[in-house]
């Protein structure tokens, strides 16, 4: 699943962060249904929100007031209880951003939802902006016109990173504005407002994650020593998953549980609603030395740090809320989280069972692609039952929990949309002739997948040959490459897109992104994107090679594999890294045009495919096993 | 001239530059010689000054100074009267950095100057810390160690950078240190201390640099205009250069002239030394509205600023000391000057004089190496000799003002070592066999050049064709690069850099850098660098191109012509830019290994070659152009 590749901050949806949803599962989640439906019964609640929060700012004295959707986590997916930007607007896409002030309110949101944002705002007084259209002020901007100088804007600082605040901050000064928090203008107007989720957490058996937490916590405390940092506090929460071995169910498709950590260095303290911890996890992590505090303790922990004290926090995960409760005497170490960074080397337990889960994916995968090309009964497959298909099939594997995400199937024109998901609405039959693009990924517990294939249904045009290998020689640029040490995301990112630019074609996304393991599908510090990335990528890295071209009304075409960075050649100039590609599922042969790949580039889809049949085949049936032989067949020039 | 690759600021000659020499060409420079020579006079002196420096710190309550060799505008090259550094410790080298504490005295330099430093040290007080190598700490956590909390750092303001000044002051704050300014060390001590020149400047005429001074203020206010800046402050010496098509001869290379500048809506004041100004250009400068201040009231003036000015300047290359003079009610506007993105594009009459520039360039390139392989005459080419004879060749070329730096000749070994320079020690004649690596430049009143060719002495070793083939394919790769609109020079760092990887190799300078006209042959704000740079690539501008792979011990190779930003095809996907080629010198077929190429690389050697032969042929004499047919006859498989 492709991230989009613009800095961070300057997407409306993302209000500062990186990890945001880049796709448009989350109209599938529970949350954004609900809201959805709220929404179209009626949208006068929505003036009546906005005229209540425009009263309660009255009378704290603050002139606009931003809602997003956002977590004290900083979290990719949100319980529906932080969904202030949804419950004031009625607008519950995965991006936007609500400004409301006295005179005037905006929504700002990119081009994935400028149609479903318009319907949801129609009838309401609250403005739609049009993120990313020429001429459209972003919020920050227009907030600052709207505002006169002296006036005060407002932000819940319990969901605003310490990084955004600093920015808002500064954008405030510079336009003799003054920024506040402490105001909750929803106050008592948001009556049923959910609870925040007190589901179980379960604990991930180091069987699967490879690690005791006992192990992973010594490390983390030898860094710390290292570093001379005396306290570090997690608030990432695929971070705080991690480091315990604990996974939960508070949000779709990321298996995190709310809450925080503090380790010292004699120390482990876990903060998390008592309601989450049956008496086994209890015990289980008493055995490992871990102390258990209520979720709400965690600023008065902070509160209670010593002077002199050196604490490691990251200013991106977050929030300015609970970096207010620090004391001004301890010193704070900022910057990617040292848990982030162990976190994004799979061990190689990990990196075993990863091998293997790639098996039963790409055999559900070829399963998949097997009846919808070759039909199975009377049923016709459209976007929608084509995706849950492929879910039914996913979920015969063992240990499958769920889909990493929705998956995106779009046909014909609708593959060009970047970020499409189907609904009842936009489904299509897959027929008769076009590209399938399937982006699509699942969650087991030894390991999260994540892939991009495109099927040819019917016979292929030229254009659709020469654009789908275009994208290949730029996928085997990427996965051929080998590296020196200290290399960087952006610079890999160049290595598949420069293929492109060659063919005159370019990609709106990321190259690629960190995945998680059994964890979130958009999981950092690295990723291969345009812009600058602090984080040297180092062997057990787990992201994604995904470079596409897209076709605006024709189709759409993104190849993607999962790669983990693996040591390669030592030479005079140092040592070099290389990518191991691990994702099993073929390549289309209709769609390849050999006349336009280099020697290399064949060999290399030649024993690409010759790996997927050689792993796959033992788990086929014979039908799809002859199929696949066919699929995979050497292309000769 | 390639430049060192590593972020500002962590380099200890940088002291937190971009832009500072990286070749060895400032040992040639009078101040540096003088200052060797000072040097190897007398050792004791320096240990005088170190003490005299103490006491004077005693006196003002500061317990570490910090000494490089700066100016107040940030110049790459700076004039005597700024080489406290130097004056402190002996060491003249190009990047060195000096702290004094009570106790302990370090200087810091790179792997070039090791040798040069340890013998300028030796017998003094001052401990060299070898920067690059494992285990030695940088100079600001050196001093931050030496330090106790509570004591006090100081620098001197008027050399320091805001943005130094601000990362000095962040580190300070967090290890308990207080940053101070406002004292003067060397005081009365440093009694034969040069003055700043008061060489008269020039005028640089139109028909040369294209446009009128009034044309660029009225473009640089519409600038200011449109972004609400009511003035802008110049301070780069090259960017006032460019601004008012003055030149100078204040320091070594660079044709630039110390002074300040400011711009309003109706007003553009030149702050220079009086006696800088002749009558004609004084009158000249009047006759476009311009009007003169002396250099020192530039302070004066910005303190006079009315409370809700916007001002716009650069924090990377304004002094400290100049911006305690803003006053608190006018609002700054920082990042990258207005004037260096202007003044990067090349306009059509600068390009169009480049081509030009480059036959005679080429001219004098080719004779030369005509010179070199066929000899002339009784003598033996050196190094220093072969610089001296090209220099010579260069200096009968119409327009021709001197060199854009002291040239690099390295043969054989001497050729890995980057920034190698001869001098009368290291000498070496060119020969028998191996490779000769020249890195040379020159400025002409129509335009500077710097290219770097390899010539093979005698027989090739197969070691030697094989990474020449190497580095010529990773050039390639960059000069046929074409690419969307809105990339960044790393994005094109990337395309050179991974074709080294594919072969093992690296190399640890940038691909390439901005480059003047009858300016500076290392200038902002784009390069092709690893590191992230905010600018995008735009046409007209104006780079070098110089992959290179250094073998330790055996040879250095690095190719490198001067690219013009032009504009490229328009595709669905948008605007695409290329790079032109614009420099005329043959490259050594002895040392490219065809096999190695592809069909389109080849095409792309034969067609150079043929245009470097057709458009140089006309100036040559008859056997330089009868060689000159050979060297760059098609090859063929």
């Amino acid at each position: 699943m492709c991230q989009i590749d613009t800095p961070a901050g300057e997407r409306a949806g993302a209000l500062g962060q990186r990890e945001r949803p880049h796709h448009p599962g989350a109209k599938l989640t529970r949350g954004e249904l609900r809201a959805t439906l709220s929404r179209r019964r009626s949208h006068v609640k929505v003036d009546d929100r906005v005229e209540g929060v425009r009263k309660a700012m009255k009378r704290a004295g603050v002139h606009a007031f931003i809602f997003a959707d956002v977590d004290p986590h900083q979290s990719e997916y949100v319980p529906d209880h932080f969904r202030t930007r949804t419950w004031i607007s009625g607008f519950g896409g995965s991006a936007g951003v609500v400004v409301i002030t006295q005179k005037s309110a905006g929504l700002w949101t990119d081009s994935r939802y400028y149609l479903e944002a318009a319907e949801a705002l129609a009838g309401t007084t609250i403005t739609l902006f049009r993120d990313g259209l020429p001429g459209v002020p972003g919020y920050a901007e227009w907030t600052a016109s709207d505002l006169s100088p002296g006036e005060v804007l407002a932000v819940d600082e319990n969901v605003t990173s310490v990084a955004l605040y600093r920015r808002l901050d500064a954008a405030c000064h510079d336009n003799g504005l003054t920024l506040h928090t402490g105001i909750d203008p929803m106050g008592n107007l948001w009556k049923d407002r959910p609870a925040v989720p007190d589901d179980p957490i379960f604990l991930h058996e180091e069987r699967f994650c490879g690690r005791g937490r006992k192990d992973k916590l010594e490390e983390l405390r030898s860094s710390m020593a290292g570093k001379r940092v005396g306290v570090t506090l997690v608030t990432a929460l695929d971070d705080l998953a991690w480091l315990f071995n604990i996974r939960g169910t508070d949000v779709d498709y990321n298996p995190v549980a709310t809450g925080y950590a503090v380790i010292t260095a004699d120390k482990a303290l876990l903060f998390l609603d008592p309601r989450k911890i049956s008496d086994t996890v209890g015990r289980a992590l008493a055995a490992d030395g871990i102390e258990l505090r209520r979720y709400d303790e965690i600023a008065a922990y902070l509160r209670g740090l010593e002077a002199g004290t050196v604490l490691a926090y990251s200013p991106e995960k977050t929030s300015y809320g609970l970096y207010k409760a620090i004391p001004a005497a301890v010193r704070t170490v900022e910057g990617v989280s040292q848990v982030a960074r162990m976190k994004a080397c799979k061990n190689e337990t990990e990196q075993k069972l990863l091998r293997s889960t790639m098996v039963k994916d790409g055999v559900a995968l070829e399963n998949f692609f097997h009846w919808l090309e070759e039909g199975e009964g009377q049923e016709e497959p459209t976007e929608l039952s084509a995706a849950r298909k492929l879910r039914e099939l996913r979920s015969r594997g063992e240990h499958f929990v769920g889909e990493s995400f929705a998956a995106i199937a779009g046909f014909g024109a609708h593959g060009a949309i970047v970020h499409y998901s189907a609904d009842e609405e936009s489904d299509v039959p897959i027929r008769p002739d076009g590209l399938l693009l399937l982006d699509s990924g699942a969650q087991y517990l030894d390991g999260t997948t994540d892939i991009t294939r495109v099927a040819a249904i019917g016979r292929p045009s030229a254009g659709a040959v020469r654009d789908y290998t275009v994208v290949l020689k730029a996928h085997i640029a990427l996965a051929t490459i080998e590296f020196p040490e200290g290399t960087t995301g952006p610079q890999l990112d160049s290595v598949a897109r420069e293929v492109m630019w060659r063919h005159g074609a370019n990609y709106g996304h990321g190259t690629g992104h960190g995945v998680g393991f059994f964890l979130n599908v958009h999981e950092g510090p690295q990723r291969f994107g345009s812009q600058a990335d602090p984080v040297a990528l180092e062997p057990g890295m787990y992201t994604s090679n995904e470079p596409g071209l897209y076709r605006e009304g024709l189709h759409g075409i993104r190849i993607e594999n999962l790669v983990l960075v693996q040591e390669g050649k030592e030479t005079d100039f140092g040592r070099f890294y290389r990518l191991e590609t691990i994702t099993l599922c073929h390549l289309e042969p209709a769609l390849i045009d050999v006349s336009l790949l280099s020697d290399e580039e064949l060999r290399w889809v030649n024993d690409y495919q010759s790996t997927v049949r050689e792993r796959l085949t033992p788990h086929l049936d014979e039908p799809v096993a002859r199929w696949l032989e066919v699929k995979t067949a050497a292309l000769v020039r």
